[in-house]
């Protein structure tokens, strides 16, 4: 492997690691603001998801010359592709982590999530931000051995979704169905989060080892 | 522009327009079989995923070794950039189109739309639909004139969603809990089919015209 390809992904893989430590950010302030009704800072991540979208535009513009200035190889390619497909999933948690925000700023002083399920929030939140915590590292590192890791975690995701849905339909529901609505929208922006972390752990295998993502 | 450039970006768009109109075909039968409860149908849609995630697959390798074979310019590496980014999204198009016949299986026999909400169903598949065809013509075309259309058709598709957020919550809602929430997954699903339609159309924008997406 050529150094300066080894160099060039060390950077690349940094500057999505970036990206995603600013998702990491806007998810926590999403979920605070979420649980405790806080408009100010539910704005704020509203506002801020424009800075997301700002970097990725400034990655793949970033990529896009690193690719014109050389003939690449095939292992460059498939980061080159890898990365601008991050950069799409990327881009949509900071989309997500903002939409939680919203259904905050929409019930404000309400709270959006009902006492029953302020719990079942926290974990899902909990598990997304460490999923998200490990595809950070990972790219950091340029290490693999956790890919597992997260699936393992994603797993954990389904379930709290499954209570969910459960507390929902069995029969005891005494909320508004404006809450559950609102419920079952934010279980799924959580879910879609956590999926984006196991698609960028898998796109980064692909780019370590090579192998296809499963 | 090379005369090669121009023929390998009508064959690579084609392909994707060949992937539009799997989607198209999935959308079409997932919202039948939502609407008149057809378990065999859901079914049909729910495996014929398969064959999308597959042929997304192949046309990466295809873009993939494409660029491996040669230097390319600056138009090239855009198209190539921008296929990648389609590829995503109708792999994603063709999920939620899954995801709406599950929700009709989970429901089979019963109807997972109430009555009251079938024709804001039809006339939001109608929308989807309609952008996706668009899609597919500009793809065929590459003529982007109409993308103007597809922005338009987007708004008309907002204002359903809405239509349906003020039927689920005026109070006057009289079906279970469980319909509330299917019905809030169900048009989350169609409003993105809706956006990943608009998105490649801004994608091939920049294709085109080499206009950023706005």
């Amino acid at each position: 492997m050529r150094d300066t390809y080894r160099a060039q992904l060390r950077e690349t893989m940094a500057d999505l690691a970036r990206m995603v430590d600013l998702v990491h950010t806007a998810l926590a302030d999403a979920t605070t603001a979420l649980l405790t009704a806080d408009l100010p800072l539910a704005e704020q991540v509203i506002s801020k998801d424009r800075l997301i979208d700002e970097l990725a535009e400034e990655l793949e513009r970033r990529t896009f010359s690193m690719l014109a200035r050389q003939a690449p190889v095939a292992g460059e390619l498939r980061t080159v592709f890898s990365a601008i497909r991050m950069l799409g999933e990327l881009t949509r948690m900071g989309d997500l982590a903002a939409h939680v925000a919203k259904i905050a700023r929409l019930r404000f002083p309400e709270h959006a999530v009902p006492d029953n399920l302020q719990d079942n929030f926290r974990k899902m939140a909990e598990v997304a931000g460490s999923m998200v915590a490990d595809a950070s590292t990972m790219l950091r590192d340029l290490n693999v051995d956790t890919a597992g890791h997260l699936a393992a975690e994603d797993t954990v995701m389904d379930e709290l979704r499954r209570d969910q849905f459960r507390t929902l339909v069995d029969g005891t529901w005494t909320h508004s169905v404006e809450a559950a609505v609102d419920t079952a929208l934010l279980g799924r922006y959580y879910e879609r989060i956590a999926d984006h972390a196991v698609e960028i752990a898998e796109r980064l295998v692909y780019v370590v080892t090579g192998d296809d993502p499963v």
